[in-house]
């Protein structure tokens, strides 16, 4: 087959392909990023690149204007590479707002009582060898199967065949002392022997240190907390974008992506990449001597949405996406950090806690384990949006859960000038009822970027109580006023000029943004209302409402009842409980009991598919108003704005 | 650091090195085969190359003459790269003497009665899943566990990563009916779950097949058995010389090769290469449609002495050398294909049969279970004379092991003329007690190459009984023949003219070949002294003697007694066994008991050290005669010389 050749602007290098090659491929080999936030589907038309020169054919051109054909621009995604090309790759709002850590990150220490003899299933001991002679020539593997017997009561015990290779050297390293790390028992190996994870040469004065790793992938952002399983503290905090956004925002782009020739493993060593860098930063974080190394740490818990999950165990995810909606697997067998690719100590745990179905993961059951919602004698809803919604309705007695896709919106994204809740970004807002001039708290007190999901809640209902929109999103044209103005995208509000932004540019709210707020909050709202009838019960009968997920932290209640996100119920009942999914990792960490609890809340879980709910779109159409459709559902909100 | 380019004249491309690179190196980086049977540690001069321009700097010269020097030869194990060289590989006899099948293969069937379903711990199972709709949306893997469990009786199931990334897939192409192939039971996991090893899409229509391999590692040679699981019998049996010759020919050059930079791993390479080309090998030579491939084998079971062992699955050997002489482990953990690099099903599980000692292997454990010597009354010598001879005295009540360093005399190295029992060995030889003209037997009815172990056996006995050499192997130079006669290795018997010959050349005997013989069959028969005296019987009490290893299969026991090999018992005592190492693997592939066997066997047999038992030195030094210094040990041969 012909093969061409294909320089990049940005790339030193030109490569080689074969004829017929996707640019998006021939980026990808010469190590150029692109955008590819619909996964490649040539919808979005963020991965146009300029062909300066040579034969390409477009599949598609859809988002591209003629002057933008005429110029030589091409969807990545769609085009083929016919001849000999160069290739400009135009500046463009790179997705790379890397946090280096969290806004408020509170200190987390071990709960009362933590004992690690006692708690944990990871345990050190020390053992002294006999010195093998020519009267007793016992192998090098019998001789510590005996110190295990004889000095720790371990009578059987499992080892990998890279533990092996090094056994004879550390044993002499150390001369027949040494400290031998085990995994007592894994979740799905109740009385199965334990597993060496490591060997140091030498006996350790009193228990060595031992680190592991709480981890929650997001859709949009990872976490992870390294923690010191001695004391229980988590010792460090880190988090940064998911490195998979590149090819898709939201999980349903990326099972598509992944479905194309390679692509399950570019996003899984894409995450993978992200998870590693995270374990790097945090091990920097901690002062040791000697410093700390990602080798240090013997075992990981993970949780995740499924299909983060099964990304980053290289499963196909496909049917997640298709009816009837079916994972592969939802209790993942516990694992090896060699298996998952993990660049920690090689034979450490990887215990991915269980998911409930498609859309109901891990992080999710991490939810329940951490609010505690589980073992609760009130009715209690737990809510965790991020790039979709998850709702938990249940007690002590019975625990019913569904998911909404909401959407990304409150996380900034699918927003003109959206962004997360980081540095510059507008996260609490206050409109002038008679100027409709704004007032608002910007992150890092600095000049505004953009507006994230507080922020948008806050300004929605804003907009709404000051009459600036109407029931139904539509600006009100007509008020004396240059912020509501006709911009490129239809009507929009103007939030910040562009002398008092950060980046010169006018921070607007358009009329598309409003509609994807309200289809987010709909989703959201119809999920609380299915749930309750399908336990028959009405709304208000809720009596506590937990929200996780770091969206939850900052926003503010009121503004959220006045839009129809949350129901309307006392202010009192709404409590916020941060990042709820990398607590269940972390409590799993240190707690084998929690771990089994976080097996048994998968399982006691009903899950209800929304899609199959007849009730769920009734319920979605008549919350796509502000607050409903049904004011009589909100009345807090009818008094406030019959004022 | 400089580099330098090397240009071999058999190689295609250049490499570019750095300054120091030993020449050993460099070949193998330019993919240049040299033998190395001394393991690199330049004492065998066999690795010689002409360094045709260039410098290099030779660390030692042994073996080379100062004509050799003058023309350039250097030996690549002890010579540096110091600058841009070209290398000539001069024609040798190559150690590829690819055997393709044993000299004579017997048909290997099934043991009376055995029956896969009791026996077998390979089941497979054929399941009809539920198909999965919007009212049941479980996840494929539970899917399959509730079908394990009511169709097949199976309550837990243990998965390997890859195997639950093709679950997905395998489900939806069986459209929900799969067939499951389990091990069972792994000898080390008594009571712990089955292991899925694989899942093929659709059911089967009766018992699907089932292959499996047995496999022995000797030094010299590798043997695997192809085994239909179904009925048990062997359907093919392939062996080949182990490619590792070529980096030391007995097991100490071995290990001294693997303690090099990088040794281990190439060591590890080319043992693997080996095995899994005479997988091949095998599969092809099973008819069967579609054809078999090496991922239709299921389960290894592997045999080998201990640094065998611990080169396959690259744990250093060093320390089975060095006093206390320590193995890093005799009872290896059950593995899979995966971790070993077999080239087989990924997930088959790899069985190591237990050692005893460094020099007292799996190959020993597997002579005894295949002899069933640990169930007789009768008090019975097991021998194994490979490149090692390794003996057991024992019966029901007790069993005594040790290993004699006889090295590969019998095998046919260390001998000038010396070759493997293949196609062009003289096999068998009598010489005329007056004209000393010889009379042979060669295998495949050819022209004779050289002289295989029974062959030599013969010869040495044949010499002596003829007068021709004296007990101590000194020629009687005055004797009336031209076949007695000053070589280039001082004196000489000529077995075969160069014109009668094979290769055009004399095949000749020479004193340095009959004291490596005298001292291979000294350690042997000092080995037994020593068993006999440790539990304080004397020889004769031995009513059975049992010859294993592939060596044993062919010699005459009456010459073996004349030379003072074998214990002189009466003949009917003596039994063949053929390679009873291959065997044991085999029988423990066929029966989980068997398997079981070999754990008790391994831990009931006590070894006894030669090198730390003041009673062997004596007992090698009296057996260095023909037959023995005490001729009152060897009646029947007293009596044949006296004649």
């Amino acid at each position: 087959m012909a093969e061409h050749t294909v320089k990049f602007d940005v790339a030193g290098e030109a490569i080689r392909v074969p004829t017929g090659t996707l640019l998006a491929e021939a980026a990808y080999q010469a190590g150029v990023e692109i955008s590819q936030p619909c996964g490649g589907q040539g919808r979005c038309g963020r991965c146009a690149l300029q062909v300066t020169s040579g034969p390409v054919r477009r599949r598609s051109t859809i988002r591209l204007s003629d002057e933008d054909l005429a110029q030589g621009f091409a969807l990545a995604c769609q085009t083929v590479i016919e001849g000999d090309i160069t290739v400009s790759v135009p500046p463009q709002a790179k997705i790379e707002r890397l946090l280096t850590s969290d806004r408020t990150v509170g200190e987390v220490t071990a709960p009362a009582g933590y004992d690690p003899l006692l708690d944990q299933t990871i345990q050190s001991v020390s053992l002294t060898l006999t010195r093998p002679d020519m009267s007793d020539q016992t192998d090098d593997w019998s001789r510590l199967l005996t110190a295990l017997r004889q000095q720790a009561g371990i009578d059987q015990v499992q080892i990998s065949l890279p533990l092996m290779q090094t056994l004879g050297y550390t044993l002499r390293q150390g001369e027949w002392e040494v400290t031998a790390i085990l995994d007592m028992q894994a979740w799905d190996r109740l009385g199965q022997p334990p597993r060496l994870i490591d060997l140091h040469p030498g006996a350790s004065l009193g228990m060595p240190p031992l680190w592991a790793t709480a981890i929650d992938i997001g859709t949009t952002t990872v976490t992870v907390w390294l923690v010191d399983l001695i004391t229980g503290d988590v010792r460090a905090q880190v988090a940064q974008y998911n490195r998979q956004i590149a090819r898709g925002e939201d999980v349903v782009s990326r099972i598509i992506f992944a479905g194309k020739d390679g692509g399950g493993e570019q996003l899984r060593g894409m995450v993978l990449d992200t998870i590693n860098e995270l374990v790097d930063q945090a091990c920097k974080r901690v002062k040791s001597d000697p410093p700390l190394t990602n080798h240090d740490i013997v075992k990981a818990v993970i949780v995740g949405n499924s299909t983060m999950i099964h990304l980053l165990l290289g499963i196909p995810p496909e049917n997640i996406r298709t009816m009837p909606f079916i994972t592969t697997v939802n209790q993942i067998p516990s694992l090896t950090a060699k298996d998952v690719g993990l660049n920690i100590l090689p034979d450490a745990t990887v215990d991915c806690l269980p998911g409930v179905a498609s859309y109901v993961g891990a992080d999710i059951t991490a939810g329940v384990l951490s609010s505690g919602l589980d073992d609760l004698d009130k009715i209690t809803l737990f809510m965790d949006v991020g790039t979709n919604g998850e709702i938990v309705l249940g007690s002590r007695e019975w625990l019913v859960t569904c998911a909404c896709s909401a959407g990304p919106a409150f996380e900034g994204a699918g927003v003109v000038h959206g962004m997360r809740a980081t540095k510059g970004a507008i996260e609490d807002i206050w409109v002038n009822s008679e100027t409709f001039e704004p007032t608002y708290r910007v992150i890092g007190g600095v000049k505004p970027q953009g507006i994230c999901g507080s922020g948008l809640i806050a300004l929605l209902a804003e907009l709404f109580l000051t009459g600036a929109i109407d029931k139904a999103g539509n600006f009100k044209t007509s008020l004396n006023t240059p912020r509501i103005r006709q911009g490129e995208h239809g009507w929009e509000f103007v939030i910040a000029w562009a002398k008092e932004a950060g980046n010169n540019q006018d921070i607007v709210f358009t009329r598309v943004d409003i509609d994807n707020l309200l289809r987010a909050k709909a989703a959201i709202y119809a999920g609380f209302t299915v749930l309750a009838a399908s336990v028959g019960i009405p709304l208000d009968w809720v009596e506590q409402v937990l929200i996780g997920g770091s969206f939850g932290k900052y926003i503010n209640v009121e503004k959220a009842i006045l839009i129809g996100l949350l129901p309307d119920l006392p202010w009192e009942r709404f409590q916020f409980l941060g990042n709820t999914a990398v607590r269940g990792p972390y409590l799993s960490l240190l707690d084998r009991q929690a771990r089994e609890k976080a097996t048994e809340i998968a399982s006691r879980m009903t899950y209800i598919e929304l899609s199959a709910d007849n009730t769920f779109y009734d319920a979605f159409m008549s919350a796509l108003f502000l607050p409903h459709t049904d004011l009589s559902r909100f009345p807090t909100v009818e008094a406030a704005i019959s004022n």
